[in-house]
């Protein structure tokens, strides 16, 4: 039989909890609405969550969505013919989903374009040895010649400027700071990496440095270089950067001891072209009460171009339309209206959460609440929230209806790269705690494909976020 | 250059951790032994587990062991000569660990063996196709020439009695009663569905089916058969017994549907052969203080046929001999004797188990805990502690150690399939838990592979149980 044949088997054995969901819809609709000396609004509350649990778990949907915005969109970093596609893929998906209202939200993005890439180490010791690298996004290229010069491994910006611009003029800096892995929290660990990738360049070009190469920002160790994005210091002379696998920078470190004399030739032709239009994809339900406050859930459209971009961050766009399926699919009519926002251009300049403020400002919108979910399509463990007082507790207090599920940590504390700019308006900002100790072994890397998603975690994500913002909607917090 | 040359200099990478280990071990020793005022017992404690983890995060050994273990005796259930080299790389991997002692415990196990296997679903309708199929473990096989029959969808066994003889005989019963997607507690869904495996065949066959096709238990859509042991009940026609792939089962499920004529053809030339030597695998620590009592650590070494047994159980075993490698890389002394022990037949009958609390008894040792990890190498939430009392009251306080790892299940109730038996003698049984939704998709199954496993994630859970076990001891709990 072929894969569409079974495939289409499939389907039918998921329509068949179609039935099941008509009835638990009946029911919900009735404790929702019956005043009812014997149940609480606690229990009722209890129930709803029970059911966004149990139709998330029961659905395929979005997982089968997230297939296909890997699969058909791979590398859909800002301005490419894939991003495009993942927009209008995710406008479809949202329009079949009888929503009060699907729009585009215009912006313009950056255009930058990887070449052809290439390094060779050659040491008159070792011989010849190909290492794998990859540009930083936003560096500017080689040339087709490419660049060839010996190299000088530091770990730090404090390291660099002890050895000056007589040690580095004219060679190649390799920064070489391992991820570290023994902190539990990889977000700081990574944030403790990070400044080799998003500065060396610059600081390594004060010395007079021609070109930076830079440890992949993972503790895995794999021959895949994990890229992102780097700055340019203004008026510091531009050279090229680009990140090299981990087990690329052990080779290198090892050699270099050897042979301080080696030398690496490294070809990019990456370049950037002129800003494209792009657009956030935007879908609403209407609130019932107070339909002009806003509550945002988002993910981020974008992916870097080697990667399907599965947990970083189709996973986060995912959940956000799901949570509004599982609203209709429920029969839940939220008071305020809620939106489920794939912003663009997360990974370079974040012109779509900047667009999205903007807009808001411009239309007068008011903005209840955000919830931002980017970092990978694991098991939920939490939320981060940034509020303050009385706030700030009641909604930390809600971690009660999360016990059944294993969901504990509410912490102070939260936000995200999209929704940050709303934050000048007051709005409450929430990010989604996922289990993070496998999202860097694939962040920015050919890793971080939708294999890597697992069906379970990934609703279970959904309906926590689901669960907090109808708790958030409901009881006014 | 070749992947051998690469793997060489990640081993010169990793073994420059060394002087540092030397570095902490000697702070270790000064903090253990030193008498301060300003440094309390729980700060100490804190500082012990702190370097537990950081030890075993930074260490690649029981990771790189692991794939060895899978990789080199994929199919390992007991009897095969998968398994012997399972436990001559085992009892080697401790013989270069400079314990104490190192042994083995001889046993017998049962020689079941998988031979051809083929489903085959043909209906006049829909014409024919083929099922992915395998034989449960134990299961009898068809002959050579196979079983032709109807075929009649049931979903538990009150519905096998609804139908009765008139309905079932001659005909071969397909058990379809799926694992719940909704349970968040997913050991709990299996258990709820694995009777179709272990007791269906028995139960139809007193009905005069003439065989039982069995649903996978998994909630994932797959299409590989999910194996499993079956039992046989005494006094009842043995009929072969055969688990079909989720994808599978939908399909045979729907053809049904159209067509209650349709048959399957099954062959499945398993068979049991008599009894031969087996071993669990033992190595250890002898205790300072008490070394006549005992901690046990274990996992099961046998995995079935079909998979490489990453998650179930290599991950358990490799988690057991890591406890033992991260005190004696930290020069942690135990006062009680710990040992690791890698069970043998855990699939089939229990018997590494049985003989365990057998030469305990025979030995005269006193079983002061025994920890089991059975449940995949995935991030450890907690432990299920099997105590009374006080004294579960005192091991469950422990969890405020475990804080700064976001370990925090610690609940009543665990133990395990191979520690089990020692519970006779008053022994307390510790299950480790570790994160569970994705347990299943791989469970028994071709999907059970060492690329699941994620590095931070095994390594967590062993410094958690390293962490437990030595708290345990050092406060004689």
């Amino acid at each position: 039989m072929t894969q569409e044949r079974r495939v289409s088997i499939e389907f039918k054995y998921i329509s068949a909890n179609h039935f099941r969901n008509q009835i638990m819809r009946t029911i919900l609709m009735l404790l929702l609405s019956i005043s009812c000396a014997t149940v609480t609004a606690g229990e009722t509350d209890s129930l709803v969550i029970r059911q966004l649990f149990d139709e998330a778990l029961s659905s395929r949907e979005a997982y089968e969505n997230l297939r296909w915005l890997c699969k058909k969109t791979e590398g859909r970093i800002s301005g490419t013919p894939e991003a495009a596609a993942a927009v209008e893929f995710t406008r479809q998906v949202m329009l079949d989903m009888d929503l009060d209202s699907v729009y585009l939200q215009e912006l313009k993005v950056r255009r930058w374009i990887r070449g052809e890439e290439y390094a060779r180490v050659t040491s008159s010791l070792y011989g010849t040895e190909a290492l794998s690298i990859t540009a930083l996004g936003m560096s500017v290229g080689t040339g087709e010649r490419g660049i060839t010069g010996e190299v000088i491994e530091v770990h730090d910006f404090e390291e660099l400027e002890a050895l000056g611009s007589r040690s580095i003029s004219g060679k190649i800096v390799f920064f070489n700071r391992p991820m570290a892995p023994t902190m539990i929290n990889t977000f700081r660990a990574y944030g403790d990496a990070v400044d080799q990738r998003t500065k060396g360049a610059s600081e390594a070009a004060k010395y007079g440095a021609i070109a930076a190469i830079i440890r992949s920002v993972t503790t895995a160790v794999d021959d895949h270089p994990h890229t992102g994005v780097m700055y340019y210091e203004e008026g510091v002379n531009k050279i090229p950067a680009a990140c090299v696998s981990t087990v690329g920078a052990n080779l290198l470190s090892a050699w270099l001891k050897g042979d301080p004399l080696l030398k690496v030739h490294l070809i990019s032709t990456c370049m950037t072209k002129p800003d494209v239009t792009s657009y956030n994809v935007v879908g609403e339900i209407r609130g019932s009460e107070y339909p002009d406050e806003i509550i945002t859930v988002g993910g981020h459209l974008d992916a870097w171009d080697n990667s399907e971009g599965a947990h970083d961050d189709g996973a986060g766009c995912i959940q956000s339309m799901e949570v509004l399926r599982l609203y209709k699919e429920l029969g839940i009519q939220p008071k305020r209206t809620i939106r489920a926002v794939m912003f663009m251009d997360e990974e370079i300049e974040q012109r779509g959460g900047k667009k999205y403020a903007e807009l808001a400002k411009q239309n007068n919108e008011k903005h209840y609440v955000a919830l931002e979910s980017d970092r990978g399509g694991f098991l939920p463990r939490g939320f981060g929230i940034d509020a303050q007082g009385e706030r700030l507790e009641r909604i930390i207090a809600l971690k009660r209806y999360f016990k059944p599920y294993n969901i504990s940590q509410f912490k102070r504390g939260g936000g995200g790269v999209d929704i940050g700019p709303l934050k000048q308006y007051g709005t409450v900002l929430i990010s989604l705690i996922p289990e993070m100790q496998r999202y860097f072994d694939y962040h920015h890397s050919p890793l971080d494909t939708f294999e890597q998603v697992n069906i379970r975690e990934l609703q279970m994500g959904s309906a926590a976020i689901a669960a907090l913002l109808y708790l958030i909607d409901t009881y006014d917090l």
